[in-house]
């Protein structure tokens, strides 16, 4: 038994408690407060499991895609939750991940953190099919909160329709089949106000 | 396309946000609120991955693991979390649980809501080599936090050393090997008064 090796696991395992004190911009259904980013994770990772059936390639490995959507915001332990629609953040969120990669992944033994360090950057990059999969679960897991919650991170920021439409797109290339149900949804936010129409102009505006 | 097949899985996923509004006896490492259900879920996942490698049981299947950890405290959601060392709550729990299972599962396709019913249940009987390592794991993650929070949960309940043995004792089936490292941890746990020695009779409490 290698009982530094097992250590520093259940230290690693510690330190993961902080993903539950990540908040990020997405209310809880029942709106009592943001979630958090191992509640998101867990999430995620029940869609993928539930709609695992409609993923359009064949390929799509379920166990690595749960594993990837697991550790996908681990570095945000470190680096904080960027919101989707924060250019500004969005501008350092490379640097800032990238260093608390850094930092979280050495923890472990040195083949184990490299796989979970290669995990998040296939993640990242959304090249793949499996990361390709996993991403469209990301857009659609705030998508269905802002949908139950009236567009309430949508509304904070004064995030339009096709600013969601862009985000949320991959979902109809990853997940064809329930695309006309999530076109519905996206529809019926706009129709209520929870969505600012189009681009935001007045056009736009006009032509609901 | 079959829109009311996908209508009842997104429904099913809006209705299980919940998992994230159930609070658990168990306090973050950080101390600044007890953890929920969906974040627990989560941390058991990142150590059954994290840990699978000390699996003495070859025939494991890490993703059937996987998505048992994910689904196994979903009726909580209606059946309320019970601590693990509150008799009281125990009578009562297998009944909630069955109804409250009843009420979430048929949310689902009945082919998808019988499956998530069947891990549910395979964990609860933790008779299968999948359902043993898995609830080893969930009585290693409140251990750990326990032990980062100075026994927090423990004290509160005034919990014995025995009980926790009682407990946590099939951590050492099942991963054999993480086994001392526990041992260690709990013995530490003991010495620094956070956790009532033995039984809690006076002469447990001399021996030390």
């Amino acid at each position: 038994m290698d009982s530094k090796r097992i250590e520093q696991q259940m230290r690693f395992l510690a330190e993961i408690d902080q993903m539950k004190a990540v908040y990020r911009q997405t209310l809880l259904i029942d709106r009592s407060r943001t979630e958090t980013d191992a509640e998101h994770s867990w999430h995620l990772a029940m869609m993928a499991m539930t709609l695992f059936e409609y993923c359009k390639d064949p390929s799509v490995d379920l166990l690595r895609v749960l594993q990837m959507v697991l550790v996908h915001d681990l570095v945000e332990i470190y680096a904080g939750d960027t919101f989707a629609y924060d250019a500004e953040g969005n501008r350092t969120k490379a640097k800032r991940e990238k260093e608390a990669a850094d930092r979280l992944f050495t923890m472990l033994p040195a083949e184990q953190g490299a796989a979970y360090r290669a995990l998040w950057e296939e993640f990242d990059s959304v090249q793949t099919p499996d990361a390709r999969f996993a991403t469209a679960m990301d857009r659609l897991q705030p998508f269905l909160n802002n949908y139950m919650t009236e567009g309430h991170s949508w509304q904070q920021r004064h995030v339009t329709e096709n600013q969601v439409r862009t985000r949320i797109g991959m979902i109809e290339d990853t997940v064809p089949e329930i695309w006309p149900c999530v076109e519905r949804m996206l529809a019926e936010c706009v129709e209520k106000g929870w969505l600012i129409p189009g681009d935001g102009n007045p056009q736009d505006l006009r032509n609901r």
